[in-house]
């Protein structure tokens, strides 16, 4: 695949998940194996994370069968991050039962000058002051989108907002973001993300969609609806994959291409949640994911016209 | 204003509201004025409905100033059906305080000739077998969207369900659908609706938009951002007005049509909740209310494109 790379710093875990449509135990989970298998399908993705002596050759080989460079995906004494959670019916949110951050815990990423060169950037859910040190590290990337999380927005906020000042697009879920602006308010809490110095947010709603923030323009794209959920884990992460992924394949983020970054982040969630582990990334084709793009296009579209006689 | 009628029958009443925002006492409310109040900016409409011998002059006055026809709005002996609620901080439920049936304890629906022949029908929240009555004195109307509520739900879920039968559009919040259908999944719980017959339904999500579900064809809108919410109260009827007020202005009900006229709903039920009343229905514009579709429609929209090369 040609066209401009994309970097993903984030995790690369072992994921055991319970949720009401069945349980996977050490599958293939973490933000930047969401991330990769999403943006992959868009363009060519080098991932830099670490992984323990115990990660399965098999996974590694899933990512490389989809092109991805794990060149910089470390492999370090010790057992591979892993998390344990579930969900109940209303499949909101994860209750965690478990986090063995083991080699994750000293994770300190090093880019080569390579890496420094991608000009597409996504800085996964991984503490704040990494992800300021990796961006330290870019050399003038086109587009850099960040994730946060709640323990990171409860335990360094400034350090969160300073990553947002320095990212072209912030990620954030409805609870980040009103957590983050202190302010309940949805569309304030955005607003005042964009006073702090944030340049744009995607507030990320779940089953109610998305929406883009920016002091000049605004825009929302409704989810995907999808008939077999079955496990809302690296949905976001997919998000991001298909939203950085369109733009580095188009090599532009402007209003026209944001817009259908939305769609295609949109699209390639709802691949992501209808299964577990990113299997059902893995095995989408471009086929199907511009048919999911149309599909969301109908269902939203109207043609404007003049409705009322001058 | 030229093009075919429009025909509601339903509550005209005086509401006493409080929310976070404000209270009135005594205001103009009722389904039959929010949807009158919002149709009539598209074509003329004809309201057939009964007030108490103390219905403020003034608020007949007003519809008259829209040009709504109140010919059937009969005066009977006794007070105005009243309405006491309050919002609280969330907004999304009323608390009833009190309901006063007084004359419309007695309503029962008489159309005249000419009021049978009218093409475009909204049949508003009243006992569902007044709703039915109205239908079998209809000659052939060109399109007729019911609304309901669970009060008629939870009391006669037959005559409810017979009334979907028989319209061509249910407007259904979340909870009356769920409850109607008895599945709590929104989507399975449309598709149940339409396995026991009915022709299409559109689920209100409040702040989350609204969603059409036919056999052949499913779109969703989502809510026009409101800067100044005020008061929910008659978002669902005014959503009607604009519906049905488009249709009827274009004299079609297609697809195309359908889609820009789940548009006009939206931006007719963002109107209504920006004050208590139907105050800002009363007097909004056809530029406003055109703004806000194309404001609307620049929220979501984005090209089709191929994404991936053949």
């Amino acid at each position: 695949m040609s066209g401009p790379r994309i970097l993903v710093v984030g995790s690369v875990a072992l994921d055991s998940i319970r949720t009401p449509y069945g349980e996977v135990e050490d599958a293939l989970g973490g933000s930047a194996s969401y991330f990769s298998c999403s943006a992959s399908h868009f363009a060519p993705v080098s991932v830099v994370a670490v992984v323990g002596e115990d990660f399965p050759d098999e996974h590694r080989r899933r990512f490389e069968a989809l092109g991805v460079d794990v060149s910089g995906l470390a492999t370090a004494p010790g057992r591979t991050f892993r998390w344990r959670g579930e969900y109940m019916a209303e499949l909101g949110h994860a209750h965690t039962l478990e986090t063995q951050l083991n080699v994750f815990a000293d994770f300190h990423p090093r880019l080569t000058e390579a890496q420094r060169r991608i000009p597409y950037v996504f800085l996964a859910n991984i503490d704040p002051e990494l992800q300021l040190e990796v961006l330290s590290q870019m050399r003038r990337p086109r587009l850099v989108l960040s994730d946060t999380m709640n323990y990171w927005i409860a335990r360094k906020p400034d350090r969160v907002l300073e990553v947002l000042r320095r990212v072209d697009v912030a990620l954030l879920n409805e609870e980040e973001a009103r957590a983050l602006a202190g302010e309940t308010h949805l569309a304030r809490a955005s607003e005042r993300l964009l006073e702090e110095g944030a340049h744009a947010v995607i507030v990320k709603k779940g089953e109610h969609g998305a929406v883009y923030h920016a002091r000049e323009e605004r825009f929302l794209t409704p989810a995907y609806p999808v008939a077999a959920l079955t496990d809302p884990t690296g949905a976001g992460d997919s998000f991001a994959g298909g939203f950085v992924g369109l733009c580095a394949r188009r090599d532009r983020s402007d209003g026209e291409v944001l817009r259908q970054a939305m769609a295609c982040g949109t699209v390639m969630a709802s691949l992501a949640i209808e299964s577990f582990s990113p299997e059902r990334l893995l095995e989408t084709t471009p086929h199907e994911i511009e048919r999911r793009v149309r599909e969301l296009h109908g269902l939203i579209h109207y043609d404007v016209f003049p409705m009322f006689d001058a």
